[in-house]
């Protein structure tokens, strides 16, 4: 049975302190809602909405970029969680199966969490909440069990001191039968202090009309909500923990595991090394025995078995490191093929291009790709040998076995096994550096003086 | 009224096991004696006297440096800090007002807390003390109070048990009328085992003379001396964390703030973003909107908003990034303004140079501004398209709209809209490349052999 | 008397999840076995073997390499740790003395501890273990002691109540003399549960032949083993931090110590400063006041007094700096001397090469050192000036106080005093990039439309 996400996302966030929605800003590279909705992947794949408010347009985008099938509700007021999940009617018009409610500021419910819940509306419950034993209950809305049976929620303030002693608090997420979730909101009032539709009061409604809600229980941990900066600062760490911990259980070795900053989608094979120091944007994949030197920045690239990338390399969008490749330092490669055991070492610039196995880059080479309005491809053919300080004019074209000359600018192509030049022949002029240096140096004491 | 600042920074600091003297080493990127003067940002201003012993040379040269106007008092024997306050009288010679003691390995005194004993002074106290609740007391000077009456500073040494029950210390720092502050010194004697004049000493003699005297209390993590490399680490940690925490309830992204070191005067806006691994010197303001790419290293420089910079970037002093411009990565930027939109993206230094609005700087580009003796400047003109790898031997201008071809050495000025070129036309030997190699190959060979 | 070291490293390491056997995994950059070899140091020098099984021949191959007179003793089978040792007995043929056994996964026993225990032995002890007191004594083996007669030791499951009470616990670190210890092993059984011989049995035995054995104690912390990925974090996380902690204690400071990172025989000299975010590699000699900028990378490299390396300086094996030289961003050296007061300071590779006192090497410099086969030298002599974006194609040779024009590439040899060049005379062609990048864009409108 498909599964529905209604994630809310319409908060202007003001703790925040920013002009950017709350639910852009990002963890792990990847915007917190994005966060919220991979809590549903383990469910059935269903529909997913969005329901924005502030900043409705630039979350509309971003959640388009990332998803083109979501569908984006807009909640033009702000009259309460049970109004934001009315925004979604009409996009789960028709739909059948179970909804989840997900907030878009809370990026950590496990998929195993939902996957429970998702069970527990099986067995039979009409509605179920996800609860937390809080080590510090507070102000948080308290579930009030009977067994297994949710009786109602209820709201710190309103609560009795009996309630108030209730440890099992409310984390605002819910499921239940798509059609039912909407005729309970349907019942729902705003006959209290703050004038707002509380999507907790469905427990009570659903209580009345004979329907059994239970609650599922998850770590403190996974509720965490981001409000402010801190907080925002504080999930990534906890992100980043989460995601070195798993990275070491897999086989991975991380040198200084704190200094290693992974994205939502990082994937190191087993016996990857990966030293102080490195970054990995969206995208990435590396192979097993490849080893990321300290100061590489990573990002939408494969990195083959046993391939050697940095100190200070720095991988972009499309970067394809064949096995047993090489890209060192102060490089930067991007939409280019790197062929098996190719070597890239030094101060290079390789993008929009493909360089055959076993070539060798000189230091200080470069792709010119762009003309100001167009970006050209560079091919270089395998066992290729470009010298030092060569620019690769594109589109251009070097053979199998080519050579460049150290210092040559190349614009046309270069056939297999020919050798190109493009360089002035060195001229010596015999004591001139002495007297030009003997000339500054008078100068420059005239200028002290 | 004037409020006078006496920093005792004439320690040796033998335990820091180093040649420079105590108080120039530094926390975030200043000299521990400029956070002590700092500690008085927020009282009406007035001469500042940083009386110096240990290394007084080199510490001199730092205070002026720091700033023209503080007077350098010299303690030719270390005699006790009342010793070391009297050797500032010369300095203070003829002033009106309030004088404060401080301590020149003492850098977290809070602007707040001074401000607080100079209230306590204008309501009527003749010497004001600051103390602390120390959670551990030790062997600190305990402050013996009455009400609000503080009757005198005990040794730790010269303490009953009672006294030493007592838990509110002393940090050392001092405010009182800067006259009576001399003739109260000038009343402290040296009858005691190690035969120093102590400062101390004032409370009682001040008492002795019907004055009233009172503390004003801190927070024990203000008055954090450094004494060791292992303090001065520690409180470089402090400091950062602070300005970490700062930037993040003021609006700015920190992905990782443990990984971010700032400089004293570092200024972020709203909105901008702070990836992992930047190090800021001093003298840095970044607008709102921007962002910080990871390893980037920036000082001195003004960053426009939504700009840009690295990874891997380095803006050096005079480094004027224009609003919507891009620094990227191994590019370094030092005494050049970048114009609006403006890019240099990759393997390049410019220094000395002007860039203008919607330049493109091809990678590889480097501004020849140093002939061994003079600097020299570069311009490049709006919209101008510099071809990879170009050398800009300065002083060198490029016209608005001008090209240069990549790999051109241009050695003098390009009109506006002027293509520019310098560099030798591409010859092909064709199958030289295999033949060398074959060569290269079989001498390879034979090495081996 | 000679000390000889058995250390066992046969095991795979299944915990660890890799392709690499355990030993091999790194701790400051040099592999286990490394460290534990590393425990003897303060012993009188006698012979080494290592034990090893699982990845025999990498093991070797590592051994060798770190020292070509260790012997490696190959244990076919897995039969307990008796069974190891017994595998060292050719290895120590006709040797006398102490022989000590450790663990080629137990990294950090420190020579002190050794050294204690080859004192106990001196005083009479024929067989010394070394135990710890553990903080939760779990399922180690426990030492019954009597006194300073160390009884027996007993292995947790076949321990009575009484004795599971006992906190003293057995680290598997055992000294005997040399033939002694063979003599005890010879008499082990493997009549207990997994059908094993046991080390640990060898104290009743020497103690049913009337021979008194004791024990030492450290710190439960020395004992820490390597058993998963995440131990392996852990103990790079202890080795840094006592290095750091050294470093500090030693007169070096360290900007931020958390983001420093040591290799096993990192040395600084005093007032060092080591700015934050760098990875030391193997054979770094730092001399007294250099400073090492942040992002830098240092690696089989001497940095003389009064040097400045980085920001973002890679500094490879071979790296000799002189005293106040200076190697700033973006730049690389290899295998190079790097004279007194010379600067190398923007976007330069040097490799195998040496630059003489005084000289300036211009940014994009490039020493051209491969050809595919042979690496060859550059020399470059005193007060010599290289343009920017020289090309040095080695060998070659540039004399001092010569000269070389920006974006020069450089074939023969330059003499002393005298201007090399060797690029083409600049061009301008009037208006032609304003009607190129009108055709440009024309052509990009039309793409667009």
């Amino acid at each position: 049975m498909p599964t529905h996400l209604i994630v809310l996302a319409a908060g202007q966030g003001t703790r925040m302190q920013s002009d950017l929605p709350k639910v852009l800003h990002e963890v792990g590279q990847a915007p917190l809602f994005v966060h919220a909705l991979a809590s549903g992947d383990e469910l059935e794949e269903g529909r997913r909405v969005l329901v924005v408010g502030h900043g409705a347009e630039a979350v509309r985008k971003s959640a388009l970029d990332h998803d083109p099938e979501i569908t984006v509700a807009v909640q033009e007021t702000q009259e309460g969680t049970a109004h934001a999940v009315a925004q979604a009617r009409a996009a789960l018009e028709g739909a059948s199966g179970t909804a989840f409610v997900l907030y878009g500021d809370t990026p950590f419910i496990r998929p195993e969490t939902l996957a429970r819940m998702a069970e527990a509306r099986k067995a039979g419950a009409a509605v179920v909440v996800l609860g937390f034993e809080a080590r510090d209950p507070g102000r948080y809305g308290r579930l009030v069990m009977e067994g297994e049976s949710l009786l109602r929620i209820v709201e710190y303030k309103d609560a009795s001191d009996g309630e108030r002693a209730i440890t099992l608090c409310n984390s605002g997420v819910i499921c239940a039968d798509v059609e039912l979730l909407f005729e309970l909101i349907d019942a729902v009032g705003n006959d209290n202090a703050s004038g707002e539709y509380y999507l907790t009061d469905i427990i009570g409604i659903a209580r009345d009309r004979g329907l059994d809600c239970t609650a599922v229980t998850c770590d403190e941990a996974e509720t965490m909500g981001v409000n402010s900066r801190l907080d925002l600062a504080e999930a990534e760490r906890v992100f980043q923990s989460r995601r070195r911990q798993d990275a070491l259980e897999t086989g991975v070795t991380l040198v200084a595991p704190e200094t290693v900053f992974f994205a939502q989608d990082t994937v190191l094979g087993r016996d990857a090394v990966i030293e102080p120091n490195v970054v990995f944007g969206p995208g990435v994949t590396v192979e097993s025995h490849a080893r990321i030197r300290a100061f590489s920045h990573v990002e939408g690239a494969h990195v083959g078995a046993r391939a050697v990338v940095g100190p200070y390399a720095r991988l972009r969008p499309g970067a394809e490191l064949g096995n047993d490749s090489r890209v060192g330092n102060f490089c930067e490669v991007k939409a280019a093929e790197i062929g098996e055991g190719a070597k890239v070492n030094h101060l290079t610039y390789i993008g929009d291009a493909s360089v055959g196995a076993g070539s060798n880059i000189g230091a200080g080479t470069i792709t010119c790709n762009y003309d100001g309005y167009f970006k050209h491809r560079t091919e270089i053919g395998e066992n290729a040998f470009i010298g030092s300080s060569t620019m690769l004019v594109a589109p251009v074209r070097i053979g199998n076995g080519a050579l460049t000359g150290s210092g040559s600018v190349i614009t046309s192509d270069v056939p297999d096994g020919a050798l190109a030049l493009g360089r002035a022949r060195q001229e010596v002029k015999p004591g001139l550096a002495t007297k030009l240096m003997a000339r500054l140096r008078a100068a420059k004491e005239k200028v002290k003086s």
